[in-house]
C-alpha cells in the first residue's frame, strides 16, 4: 500500500478503496466492499475523549462518557501528543477497550513509525466497521467479532453446582473510578443464564468478579467460622483477547477456592 | 459469683478478687492472683474510641485512634446505648479486635442480661491482664495469648517455592479506611521470614491479602498475555480466633491459583 | 398390591398386570403397559451368572460372561442364599451395575423383608422394560433412563484445554480383574469427542480414569525433572447415579493437578 | 584423571587414591580420604541382581533380593552387556535407586564412552562411600545423603488439618511387583509423625501414595452417595532427587482433591 492518507482513502472511489485496503484483509474482499460505505472515518473527532471514534453509543461503552479528571487530562495529553507525531488523530475501536486499554495503547503506538501507524489506524477502522455491520444484522460467520465471558459455580462441599449465588463484575479502573458492568445470580447448574459478556468483544482491560459465597453457605445452614473465613470472594483477571470466550469458574467450599483460565 | 460490682472488684482484697473470680478460669487462680495487681480496671475511658480499655497503646493497636468520621459516630452511639442498659462502661481486650469487629461486639453483648455482660467483661479483662503479663515477660506456656498468620506461595508453573513475591496484608473496614498492615517479601522458600501477624493475637476481622504475581511470572520471562491474566491477586479472608494460628496459602500459575485455610 | 407373585404377573391379562403395577410408577401407565409385552420376565435364569437378568448382552455389559472364578464363586453363594430365603430368583437391571455393585445389592436386599423385596423385584423390572423400551427407539423424555460420564483436561501450565491427552476408563473390581470401558483422545478444547459412557447408563461402580499427561508436556518441550514428577495421572471415583451425569475433570500442570465432581 | 582402572585403583596407595580422585570432589579431599578405606570397591558382584554394589543390606533396600523373574532377566541382560561394552562392572550407589530406575540407569550409561563411564563409576562410588560414612556417626553437614519425603492431609470440607488418615507408600515397578515402602497414620496436625521416608535418600522411582479418605469421612458422618464418590485416593509421582526435600500434599473434600509439588 502506497502510503495513502485517510483523506484520500475517504474520497477515493469504493474501487480504488476495495483494492487499497485488499492487502488488509487479503481472503476477504467483502470485507472492504462493506466497509467503503461506512466511510468516511476520521471525521467524527470527540471532545470529550479526545480521540477519534466511531459513534456516542461505542465510546460510552467504554465509559468515555464518565471520565474522571485525571482519566481526561491523561487522554487529552496522549491525544495531543499522539496528533503532533503523526499529523492524524488516533483511531481505535472503542468496544474493544476499556478506559486504562486505551491509555496503553496510546503509549505503545505513540512509538511506531507512521507507516506502521497508519496501517494499525486501519485495521482499527475495520475493527468498527465489521462491529458496525454485526450490528447491522449483517452478521458473517467468517468475521468472528464477538467474544464471550462467562462463569461457574461449584460447590466442592456438596458436589454440586452452586445455585443462587450473587455475582458482580466490575471493571477496573487505574485512574478513575471503578464501574460495576453487570450482576448476576447463578442458576440451578452453577452457570449464569447468559453469559457476563456476550454478544459483542470483552473490553481489554482488568476486571473483578465478586462472588457473595459467605451468603451462600450461610443459607445453607454450613457450620462457618464467626466472621465467616470466606465470606465474599474477589477473582482479579485481565482480557486480551475481545473476540476469545474466557471462562473464569470458581471451585469453592466454606475454607477453599480455586480459579483457573477455563474454555 | 453474687453480682460484684467493678468497683467493688477493684476496692476488694487480693484474696477476695481471687476468690470471687475462682470460677472463671477454675485451675488457674494463679491468674487471678497476677491480674489483681493490675487493679483497676474500668476507670480509664477512652474519649477518642468512647470504650474502656487498657492503654493507649492496646486501643492504637485496633486503629481507635484514626477513626473516620462514620466509625466515630457509630462508636459514639453503640457505647452510650451499652451504658445506658448496663450502667457500666463497655470492656473489651482491644489487642483481639479490629474496628470492625468491635462494632459488632458492641451490638451482641448489648442484648445481654445484666449478669452475663458482667461475666463477658471480666472475661475480657483477664484477657487484658493476660496480654500485659505477657507482655512484661512473664509469659507462661499454660497461658496462650499469641496467634500467627502465616502465608506461603507455591509456583506450581515450576513445581517450586515462589520467592521474590511482594506480599501487602491490609485490615479491611466496613465503616472507616481499610489500613496495611504489613508487608513482606517471600523467601526462598516461598515463605515471610517472620510470620505475617505473630507474638500477638491476631485481631478478629477482615483482611485482604495481595500477591504481585504478575510481577513475579515477568521477572522469569514466563509467557503471559498482554496484560497478564493474573496480576495482583487478592485473598479475602476473615481471622475468627486471635490465639489460633491461621496459614492462608497461595498455589499458583499464570493462568489458575488455588487458596485454603491451611495449619 | 396383594403380595402377587412373579409367576401370578406373568400370567396375569394385560389389564390386571397393569392394574396390579399401577401403585409404581402412578403418574405413567403407559410404562407398565409397554412393560406387560416383555413378560414373561423370571424364567431366564443364566447359569453362568447365577442370576436372573433381561439378555445375554446385558448381562456381557457388566462382564457376567467374563467372572473370575472368585466372583463366579460370589454370585453362586449369594444368589442360592437369595433364593433360599426368597424362594424367587434375584432381579436386578444389570445395565445399571458393574460386578461389584450386584454383589453388594445382592448383600443388601439379602436381608429385607420377602414383600420389600418382592417389589424391589419389580421395580428392577421396569428398569429393564425401561431400557429396553429405549433401545427400541420408543425413546420418550417422560423416561430418563441414560445417564453420561465426560471428562475435561485443563492445562493451567499453558491457560488452555489439553489437546491429544490419551484416556482410559477402566472399571476396577475387588474379586475379579479390572478392565478397559473404553479409550479415548481429549480434542482441541480439551474434551473427548464423544462422552466416556453416554446413551446407556452409567454403571453403579468403582473406576479408574488414567490421564497421560506426561507424554503430553514432554511433546510441548516443557522443562521437567527426570524422570518426570507427573505422569500417568490415575484419578478413581465411584458412580452412585447410573441416570445422572457425572462430569471428572483435570485441572494439570507438570507439577499438580486437581480434580472435583463437576456438572 | 589418566584412565585409572577400578583394579588400580583399589591397588593404589592411600596417597594415589586421594590425589586420583581430587578432581571429582575439588574442595573436599577429606571425603577421598575417608572414601579410601572402604576399597576395594569393585569386587562384591552380586550373582542374584547382576550387578556390583556396596552390600546386601544395601541392595536389600532396593528390593534386589526380591526380583521378579522378568526383572532378573532384564538385569542379566543389561549387565552383560554393560560388562562386553567396558570391561568393568556396572557400579551405581543402590540406597538411591529403586529397581526400574537401575534399569534406566543401565540403559543411558551403556551409550556412554568408557572415559565418561569411569567417571561416573567413580562418582557412584563416592556416593556409596558417603553413606556408609554417615551410617558410621562420621555424619558431616557439608556432605548432604539424606533426602526427604512428607505429606500433609487438608480437610477443605472442615477446614482443619485431616487426622487418623491410613496412607500406604507403595514403591511402583514395571516389570516386577509393586512393594508396600511403609504405612503411616495422619496425627492431629494433618502429618505423620516421621516422614515417609527420612534419614537416607529417596530412591529415584515411581511411587504410589494411597490415602483412605472415604474411611475418614465416613467416620465423621459427612453426608456421601453410595458408594462414596472417592474413597482410596491414589497420588502417583515419581521422586527425581534423592537427596532433596519432596513434599506431596494433598487437600480434599468428599467431592474434590486436588496435589502439588509442594516443599
Amino acid at each position: 500500500m502506497s502510503q495513502m492518507t485517510l483523506s484520500e482513502l475517504n474520497a477515493s472511489s469504493k474501487n480504488d478503496f476495495v483494492a487499497a485496503l485488499a492487502n488488509i484483509f487479503e481472503y476477504s474482499p467483502w470485507i472492504a466492499e462493506q466497509a467503503a460505505s461506512f466511510r468516511p472515518f476520521a471525521d467524527k473527532t470527540q471532545r470529550a475523549a479526545g480521540l477519534t471514534a466511531e459513534s456516542n453509543a461505542e465510546q460510552n461503552s467504554a465509559g468515555l462518557d464518565r471520565l474522571s479528571d485525571a482519566e481526561y487530562e491523561a487522554f487529552e495529553r496522549v491525544n495531543n501528543a499522539y496528533r503532533a507525531k503523526f499529523g492524524f488523530p488516533y483511531i481505535v475501536c472503542v468496544r474493544r477497550q476499556t478506559r486504562d486499554s486505551i491509555l496503553r495503547d496510546f503509549e505503545r503506538r505513540q512509538s511506531n513509525d507512521a507507516r506502521t501507524e497508519m496501517r494499525r489506524s486501519i485495521e482499527e477502522i475495520f475493527r468498527i466497521a465489521a462491529l458496525r455491520l454485526d450490528q447491522l444484522v449483517i452478521a458473517d460467520d467468517r468475521l468472528k467479532v464477538h467474544g464471550r465471558l462467562s462463569t461457574h459455580v461449584l460447590d466442592n462441599h456438596n458436589g454440586k453446582p452452586a445455585s443462587g449465588i450473587e455475582i458482580t463484575l466490575t471493571e477496573l479502573s487505574e485512574l478513575g473510578v471503578s464501574r460495576v458492568v453487570t450482576r448476576a445470580v447463578t442458576n440451578s447448574d452453577g452457570r449464569t443464564d447468559a453469559p457476563l459478556i456476550g454478544g459483542r468483544p470483552v473490553p481489554i482491560g482488568r476486571y473483578e468478579l465478586k462472588f457473595a459465597l459467605g451468603k451462600y453457605f450461610a443459607g445453607r445452614g454450613i457450620p462457618m467460622s464467626d466472621p465467616p473465613f470466606l465470606d465474599e470472594i474477589p477473582l482479579r483477571f485481565a482480557v486480551s483477547e475481545p473476540e476469545g470466550h474466557l471462562h473464569v469458574p470458581l471451585l469453592v467450599t466454606p475454607w477453599s477456592y480455586a480459579t483457573y483460565r477455563g474454555s
